[in-house]
Parts: structure tokens; C-alpha cells; sequence
């Protein structure tokens, strides 16, 4: 697109595409970041990265294009609710294949063989945040007929520490969201009420806190991209109306970081 | 951009910037549209449209850049708040200027010789709001050294009126947010609090009654465009749980309306 405005991209599941919820991550990305990046959500909710990989592979530019197209500048990437589900739910991702996924995810970005292979792209983390037993229990037995627990707080546990390994192991920056939202409850399931929807889906609280927290990683990891050190792409009008260079004043301010 | 998801671009001035905002329309528009268009908002704060023209000509894609960028499927256009603006205020577009630019703005679009000329880009006009004397009356007073009101409701009125004719004239469909706000206000400057922040930037009230006119605007005008006749991209999860052709339904179903 011409005036060369990079993007911030989520990838996920239906934590990420309900970020345009009001007071949600993307939301708050996008208002933040409002004319200086934007932000595409591809959001999938139910998906795993078995899945996520296939889509994947239609949605990132890919590196043969011949330009044209955005540059994706920071890619967040949340996933393991869905994966970390219990059989014989078909979205259940083992966590050897969780693992795997997530890293062939990683290889597409960084391999110099790969189409996907984007050097100028930024990688955060996310953990998958815990679940609420009580609230999802009770919702899945109110169901004709009623359905077991689907989700064990162990497992999620799990694929939660799988995310923060990969980005040890990877020197990718992570936001522990499970590990946030789990001690801001207190360290007990009575205690997530206050970030969830529906035992499985986080409120504005929770996505305050994660947007906090992608914002300080930013301003940690890759300060070029913090809001506060991208420029508007186009004069902010308290300097239009000093100007006497109208047409010069409006020149695009793009900043290649 | 792989994947071939389009875009709904929103054009205009700090009502259009602040549609980011929790409730905002351009927020409405991302989480309605959300795995169908990607919504770019290129909105402006304190712009008018002779600085906006320039702007947009960086800013929208050009035909002749080769393809590989997103088709603006849908243009929202909402000018006239700060043209409208009284002199010797900068921002100030004199009525015949501000017709001018909307016109030029259209042809730039429509006109098979230019450089933007783009067949598959449907327009919608927006009027720009009343503006309350009462808050911002007592706003601009309250500054030192005070200043006198900058704006006056007949004047704004015209340049709504303006909008509209243009839209008749060009057979584009208009959502009239003068006539809007100023009759859910009773036609009296005191009804226009519960619309307003500060007397110039609406609230999410207003920018609710404004989404609810864009979608069934587009809904009468565009059908095609409406988020109920555009598939998700890539398709929903209940349908991956069932499907036994993983890969096969996990093929992009992008729909080039």
C-alpha cells in the first residue's frame, strides 16, 4: 500500500480475534498505534496451530510477492487454549505436536530458506491464560446433555510453559499471561472471575493486561517499535497550522525500523 | 497481501481517528468484519480536506503500484468538521473550497484516467456532526487567554448540506450524522450533550448510531459488502471439527465482490 504503513499482526485463536472486543488487545493496539502502524487481526477462534499453520501459510505476506503489500512489523503470536483441550476433542494438539507447530511457526519466519522468511519482523509470545474450571464446568453441564470438564488446569499449565521455553530457547520476548492472570487470581480458580467471560474467555481486565504488557516488551525488546518512538506517519496538525510549507509539511514521515 | 483480505478504509479528520476508541466505529466495524475485511483507518485529527487531499494521495493504493496490496473495498469519507471551522482558524475551508476538494477527492477515485481510479471501491459519505456552542463555547472560554467560539451551527449545517449534495449528485449513499444527532437531540443544543465528549468529538453513543447507519447503508446499497454476505476467510471451527478434508477446508474463501 503506498504511504508505507506497517502493521502489527496477531495470529490466534478466538482470544486474538475477540481483541476487537471494546477494551480488548487489538482495540487498544489500534487506537495506540493509530496512524503510525496498523493492526491486522487473524484471530481464529477455535483453532489450534495444526490448523493455524494451514492459514498461516495464506496469510503472511509471503517474501516472493514482488512488494506491494504491508510489511508486518511485529507479529503476536497466542496460542495453546485450543491445543491444550482435552481428547476426544478434535481440537486437541498433543503437546509434542503443540510444540512442533509453534516452532515450524518460528522456521517460516527466520529460515533464509523459507517463503515466509521475513528478517524484518518482530516476534512476541503469549501464553495461553488459564481457564476457569467452575465457570466453563458449569456452562459445559448446563448443556442437553451435559458435558464433562473439557479442560485440565495441569495440561493448560503445560502448554503455557512449552510457550515460555520456546521463547527462551528462541530469544523470543513472552507474556506470561497465564502466569499473570493465575497469581492477579490469587493462585486459586475462585479467583479468575475477575478476568474471564465464560471460564474460557478474557474481559477487558485481563486485556488491559496483556496490552500493558505488550507495550513494555515492545519498549524492551524492540524500542523502535514503541509507540512513542514511531512517528505519525503524516504531520500531526499542531504543525499544519504553524506551517508555511503546506504541500513539504505533508510529506509522509514513514520511519523504515 | 496473501490471503486476499480487504479492506474497509475510513477517510476524515479526529471523528474518524477516534473511531479506535473502546465503542468507536471503526472498532465496531473491526469486530463485525472481523476475519471477512480488515478495517484501515486513516483518520486524521485536525485535519481539513486541503491538507487531507495531499494525504490521501500517499495513502491510497495507487493502480499502477503492481498489485500485491489490499483492495479497498469499501471508502468511508467524513469530512467538514474542521473545514467548517471559522476564520481566521487555520483549518478553515471556505464552502466552495471545501466542495472543491470532495469533488476532486471523488474524481481522483473515479476518474479512469487517475492514478487512484479504482472501480472496486465503494463509497459512503458521512456528514460532519453538529458541534455543541454550550460545551465548546464554555471549553474555549475557559483557556487563557479566552477565545471566542470558533465554530456556528448554520455554518456547520451548510457543510453537511454540501455533503449531501454531493452524494446526490454522485449517486452516493450518504449517512446524514448531522441530521442524526441534531434531531436525537430534540433540534436543541442542550439535547446534544448526550451525543458529545467536549462539545466537537462524539461519543460512543454517537458512533453507535453511526455504525448502525453504515451497516445498513451497505446493507441497501452494497448488499454484496454487508458482513452477513461475506464468508469468513478461512472457514469456522465447528466446521473443522466435522470436516475430514482438513487441509482442503482450510483453503482460503475470499470472495473478490
Amino acid at each position: 500500500m503506498a504511504g508505507n504503513m506497517d502493521a502489527i499482526m496477531l495470529i490466534g485463536d478466538s482470544l486474538t480475534q475477540g481483541g476487537w472486543e471494546p477494551g480488548g488487545f487489538a482495540q487498544r493496539l489500534a487506537y495506540r498505534y493509530a496512524r503510525k502502524m496498523d493492526v491486522l487481526n487473524r484471530g481464529l477462534s477455535g483453532y489450534n496451530t495444526e490448523w493455524a499453520l494451514e492459514v498461516f501459510k495464506q496469510t503472511f505476506p509471503r517474501n516472493d510477492g514482488g512488494g506491494g503489500g504491508q510489511k508486518v512489523k511485529l507479529l503476536i503470536i497466542w496460542f495453546g487454549a485450543n491445543d491444550a483441550v482435552l481428547p476426544p476433542k478434535v481440537q486437541h494438539s498433543p503437546l509434542p505436536k503443540f510444540k512442533e507447530n509453534m516452532h515450524t511457526l518460528i522456521s517460516l519466519l527466520r529460515s533464509p530458506s523459507s517463503a515466509y522468511h521475513s528478517p524484518h519482523t518482530r516476534l512476541l509470545l503469549i501464553t495461553p491464560p488459564p481457564f476457569s474450571s467452575l465457570q466453563r464446568g458449569s456452562i459445559l453441564a448446563s448443556r442437553t446433555p451435559p458435558e464433562p470438564l473439557d479442560r485440565d488446569q495441569a495440561v493448560t499449565r503445560a502448554y503455557a510453559q512449552a510457550v515460555r521455553e520456546l521463547g527462551e530457547e528462541q530469544a523470543i520476548p513472552v507474556v506470561d499471561m497465564y502466569t499473570l492472570l493465575w497469581e492477579g487470581a490469587g493462585g486459586k480458580e475462585e479467583g479468575l472471575d475477575k478476568w474471564m467471560q465464560d471460564g474460557l474467555h478474557v474481559n477487558a481486565a485481563a486485556y488491559e493486561v496483556l496490552y500493558d504488557h505488550i507495550v513494555s516488551t515492545v519498549k524492551t525488546h524492540y524500542p523502535e517499535l514503541h509507540p512513542d518512538n514511531l512517528p505519525f506517519v503524516f504531520a500531526p496538525w499542531d504543525e499544519m497550522i504553524r506551517t508555511t510549507d503546506v504541500k513539504g509539511t505533508l510529506q509522509s514521515r514513514y520511519k523504515n525500523v
